[in-house]
Order: C-alpha cells, then sequence, then structure tokens
C-alpha cells in the first residue's frame, strides 16, 4: 500500500491540507498521513531548527481518516522529521499543500510550500507541492482533484532522483480552467518593496510591502499559465549549478 | 565609485563579516557598506519577515571605515532591505559571508549566507557567498584575500543575469591550499539525523542531529574540491526548472 505524507506551511489545521487529506483519503490503496507546523508558517524559505526541540502532538481535525500530527517548527522541519522520524516507513510521495497563495516565479525561494516539498527529493522521495492563486478563496476542490490525479500518476510512473512537482491552481470554477500546461519558472517582480515609519520613540523601522510589477513573462512560464486560466505543472530540481557558466569561470584563472 | 554590501548570516559582530569587511576597506575605489542581522541566524533559509517590522540600527564596530548596520530579522531580510532602503545607491555586487561553516551540495538549500546572497541576482545585482570550512577556526585571513581579488574580477567581468558565485574556502594555511576549482553542485546525505527524547512532563521531542554520510562526490563538485585542499568556486543560478523533464510531463497529457 502506498504512503503519502502531506504537509504544508499554513499549518496542520488550515483549509488547504485538510481538503487535500479529505480527498487523498478517497483513494484506495493510499494509506495517508499529515504532518505540518503547528501555525501559519509562510515565507519560511528553507530554514530548519537547530536550537529549539520539536514537539510532534497528534491533533484531531474532526471526520479525518489519516493521522494528523503537528510540529512546533517550520515547514523544513515538518517534512523531514515526518519522513525520517514519525511515519511508519519512508514514504512513496510528499504532497505540500494546498497552499493558500500562488507560488510562482523566483518566489519559490521564499515559499516555505516548496521548501517542504524538496526535504522529499532531499531525502530519496518524488514531491508535489501545489497552490491555490487566491488569498480569499475558501475551495480547494479543483485543486485537490488535480492534485489526487497527479499523486497516481507520480506513483505510477516515479520522477526522476532530485525533482519535484510545483503545481500552480488558477483560483476559477472548473468549468473556466482552459487545461493544464507543463511549465518553466517564471519571474516575478515586486516594485516599492519597503514602506518606512518611525517608532513612537524615535527609532525607524521597515515593512516588506510592494506590489507586482507588471512585467512580460515568457508564454512557457509558470507565471502566464496560471494568469491565462490554465493548471501550471512545473518540474523543478535542486541541482542549482549554472553549468554554462563552469567553462567561462575556468578561463578566469582564478588562483590564490 | 563601486558600492559593494556585505552581509552573512552569522550576524554583524562575528568575525567572518569583519574580516572580509577589514579587507575590502583596503582596497581603493571600493565604497564598504556592512547590513547584517543583530545576531545569529544560520540555516534561515530563504525565510523573509512579513509580521514583524525590521529595526535598522547602526552599530560601532571598533576599526570599521564602513557603516556597519544591524537588522532585526533573517539574512534574506538584512540583504534584500539593505538593497532596496538602505544603501545609498543599488550596490554593484553583494557578498554573503564569511561564513562560519562550509555551504556545499543540497545543503545550499538551508543556507541562511546563501540566501542573502541570492537577494542579489533576485534583485539584479550580481553576488558572491563565501564560507570557510570550518566551526572552529579564526583565522579568515585566506578567504578574505581570495574573496577580494573574485570581488574585482567580478566588478569588472560581471555575471550573467540571475547568477551567483558559491565559494567554499579550506581552512588550510595558505601554503597547503592546492588551488581554485570551478566546481558543480555535489551531494551532501546526513545519517542517524534526528534524537528522540523525552520532557521530563512526559512528550516526545526531536533534535535535528545527524553526521554526514560518507558517500562519493563526482570529482568536478563543490564537496570534492574542498575534501581534496581546493577553494571551491561554484556559479549557481535561480533557474530552478528541470528542462529535461518539461517533454517528458507532456507526454502525460494531464488534465483536470
Amino acid at each position: 500500500m502506498a504512503l503519502v505524507l502531506l504537509t504544508n506551511d499554513d499549518g496542520i489545521f488550515a483549509p488547504g491540507i485538510n481538503a487535500l487529506r479529505a480527498r487523498m483519503e478517497k483513494i484506495p490503496g493510499l494509506q495517508v498521513w499529515a504532518v505540518a507546523p503547528d501555525r501559519e508558517r509562510s515565507a519560511s524559505g528553507h530554514a530548519i531548527t537547530m536550537y529549539r526541540p520539536l514537539f510532534p502532538v497528534r491533533v484531531d481535525i474532526p471526520g479525518a481518516v489519516a493521522p494528523c500530527i503537528s510540529v512546533t517548527g517550520t515547514p523544513a522541519d515538518s517534512a523531514k522529521l515526518a519522513i525520517e522520524a514519525i511515519l511508519p516507513r519512508r514514504p512513496d510521495l510528499v504532497i505540500s499543500g494546498i497552499n493558500r497563495g500562488a507560488n510562482l516565479g523566483t518566489d519559490i525561494f521564499y515559499s516555505g510550500t516548496v521548501a517542504a516539498a524538496l526535504e522529499g527529493p532531499i531525502l530519496g522521495v518524488p514531491a508535489i507541492a501545489v497552490s491555490l492563486d487566491s488569498l480569499t478563496s475558501q475551495d480547494y476542490s479543483v485543486a485537490a482533484d488535480f492534485t489526487a490525479e497527479l499523486a497516481l500518476k507520480v506513483l505510477q510512473e516515479g520522477l526522476p532522483e532530485g525533482t519535484l512537482l510545483n503545481v500552480n491552481v488558477p483560483a476559477l470554477p472548473r468549468s473556466e480552467i482552459k487545461g493544464v500546461r507543463v511549465t518553466k519558472v517564471g519571474r516575478r517582480v515586486y516594485r516599492d518593496q519597503w514602506v518606512r515609519r518611525v517608532h513612537p520613540r524615535g527609532q525607524e523601522y521597515y515593512w516588506l510591502a510592494g506590489e507586482l510589477a507588471e512585467i512580460t513573462n515568457d508564454r512557457q512560464s509558470d507565471v502566464a499559465a496560471v494568469e491565462e486560466g490554465y493548471i501550471s505543472v512545473t518540474p523543478v530540481h535542486l541541482d542549482l549549478t549554472r553549468y554554462d557558466q563552469i567553462e567561462r569561470l575556468r578561463g578566469w584563472e582564478l588562483s590564490l
């Protein structure tokens, strides 16, 4: 029986992970566990906790069949601990999400959702990260159905070592979704990112704010796909090497 | 006059950033600023702070010519805020380090040092991340000298958009360093990662522990270069797309 770990960065009680859990529990022959942070931990990036203890606690989610466990740490902590210490064995698939809000372009570096999923390939397990492109929608049904289908495909076909699929779903009614597009990572640029204020005692401080700048993205990018109403599926890997620069740098003849 | 931002994840008072600052201040025609977290923030990954204010505070570092500023946030916060709001203009180069401890292989996903450097290319500025392969050495002079040379080369030659150089320096006397090798990102695997304990009140908890497993790494990898006594320089980029899987995934004919 295939074993699937669900995790996220919005916390174990978030509607996204619970919609996905309920959908995955309906698939015959799947054993599902949910292990996630005890509270919202968005924009955690790939932070891990070394000098505070991680307490896993069984939590009661109404209607849940799967064991549901909260962890006092980051998304990456939760996934790593689940894979290596909590689950009865190494899972066959890790799914992180369904995140409240898209994870597109270079924003995936900041994403706790993607970081938790990356613990899959880091530890040799295929993974899917899935996000809904809305901060307000409570309807995760389209994203859950598509993820269930994709999960079965990944369990059947496998993914190459060191790879995950980053999925973003437009917040549209099912009938308005135009289809599925396999994409590359696009670009997101923000403008006016910092708001400066002054504390009542005189010190200046800053809030990270800003809004998306309108830039043209390649039609084959994740950003463009979601804008155009397609579900975006991007293969992402662990190898950050920029191979095309190795020869050029060797030409610099660096020495001490 | 070229403007260079120094940042790190060990905090503004760490010896590594101050050795680098002192070395960079000696280069004629460079204007240097140091902006870094107010305390150690290792293993922060690319976390950013959205719902706590960031206070930048001018700090007094004995002997420093460069303005030195602490920030109440993560390494990525510090670099992003410095580039966009604190420095007199967008810098020409970001250097993150010198980190206490190597940042090699897939560990770079967890690295606050590399995350801070990545804010450079995310915001259109070339960057260098530099780490010394020792948790105890206080001698940052070899790493500082090499970084100064590399910085001048990058300022002169440029880097392609979206690229940084990840540098790791063996903790060896200068005469024992074998040279410089341009490398790819290697693999690091840990074993026995989790230590389970029981709290006096009965709850179980875990510490992230573990040690490096001995695995064979490609001779062209960053891991092998440092092991063999070479300074490793790895070109790293922002594009996480696994291009060779796009056609295969299109063959899955995914639909909703």
